[in-house]
């Protein structure tokens, strides 16, 4: 997750992204004889979402091409930039580590990796040589003897029932493993909440004032009985516990608990 | 990654298929007033792929349409049983878990959810009640008072320079990252070499005697001198050690010592 700067004067700003992203310039896709030019836009579109710019056609069926520009969105100047080539043999001379894609086991088992894998490995090697990510036709995908021209395989894990993905979308994942690599998160399963919340959260002392406070509130309007608890408290601490008050709503909660209190003084 | 059955009758396979793939018929995939057909189709696809088969439709453009059919390819059944609704609150009244794709961050923070964050979560309450995955317009994606009608909000990871995933890309990705969390592998960094490889690895022992018996060999042949070894043997270690020679390629190496060896001595 990319933070945006906020309020921030904008030439710097445009520093700091380019600063915080990752640089893919030695990562090709190139994609083999692909048939439909919508698919060229589409991965064009997904590689640049993902920070990949190099993209590599190697005898497509229809390039340039309208169809292909419309599906490329905001892409278009991978589409302009990419690189037409007559085998894959010429795709990869300068790679010095080419994954390519493979929907299903071959009669040669070849070094398989998970899109995640994949993105490691490029990764790790990527500042050494350039790196060709590979992806075959929409139909038949890439043949043996291409896929031995490969070091690796990589295969996107998918239903039994309908692993057939489309081509954008394979490169897609790729790409966003690729991504979501390089920008590693400190993913500790709390959620982001607590980093892009607007608002400070609650002190554990300010929720414990507020438990003792509706407990007072509680008591005084005859919901709760201290002699008889019945466990309500605890299950007013387990409800309010799952949620990560914030201060505003602190101030909330007891605004409106001072607020009840009044009342009943006033009425008493 | 899936293992394919390999050699069983059809009808065992087929309910072994079943079994070993998730059940994700809590999970539904909302898509609101979505303009173009095209966009639902790939969703379908995306959605199929990734194991899942509930789509439900808010107010869509155009739909039933042809052009859905030809992007959902092999998905058709997913369109076919898709649900028309008139609004977001209809489509999410029997969901006890509401998760709302937003591209950027709204005037009132929101929970926010990784990809993987939002897998895990639907994962983890698909046993107790229905889920929702919502995602908005093509332009515009979720009003704000949508995005006030989820739980969460999920936030995918992309480059800030053009984070603007198609809307089947962002279905996909989410799709994904729920059938990854579903189906988790041992990822242990080794890759899936091993498990997947055709051939047994060969022993450490074999390996000793593969390097012995070359060593012999290149004693042999004057290019290695025991008495100034200059670590010709650790980089040859090395540099198989980084392979994990399997049975097969074992006994070709060691085939190729033992005719060397034996045309020297036919000379010699």
């Amino acid at each position: 997750m990319i933070a945006e700067p906020q309020q921030r004067p904008a030439d710097w700003c445009d520093n700091a992204a380019v600063m915080t992203e990752p640089d893919f310039r030695n990562v090709a896709v190139v994609l083999v004889n692909t048939s439909h030019p919508g698919n060229i836009g589409a991965s064009a579109r997904a590689m640049k979402n993902m920070g990949l710019s190099r993209l590599v056609l190697v005898q497509p069926k229809e390039f340039p091409s309208g169809v292909a520009v419309g599906r490329a969105a905001s892409a278009v100047d991978v589409l302009e930039q990419a690189q037409v080539v007559k085998s894959l043999g010429e795709a990869i001379a300068d790679c010095g580590l080419v994954i390519g894609a493979s929907a299903r086991s071959r009669s040669i088992p070849w070094p398989l990796l998970t899109p995640e894998q994949c993105a490691r490995r490029a990764l790790a090697e990527t500042g050494r040589h350039r790196v060709a990510l590979v992806f075959g036709r929409e139909d038949t995908g890439l043949s043996n003897e291409e896929l031995q021209l490969c070091h690796y395989h990589v295969r996107i894990p998918a239903n039994s029932g309908y692993s057939s993905l489309n081509l954008a979308a394979a490169v897609l994942i790729v790409c966003y493993e690729l991504y979501k690599a390089a920008m590693p998160e400190d993913d500790d399963g709390a959620g982001t909440v607590e980093r892009e919340w607007d608002q400070e959260l609650a002190t554990g002392e300010d929720v414990e004032r507020f438990y003792e406070h509706l407990e007072r509130v509680l008591v005084a309007v005859d919901f709760h009985d201290p002699g008889n608890p019945r466990h309500l408290m605890q299950r007013i601490r387990r409800l309010f516990g799952r949620i990560r008050i914030d201060v505003m709503e602190m101030n909330i909660l007891r605004g409106m608990l001072t607020h009840i209190e009044k009342n009943l003084k006033d009425r008493g």
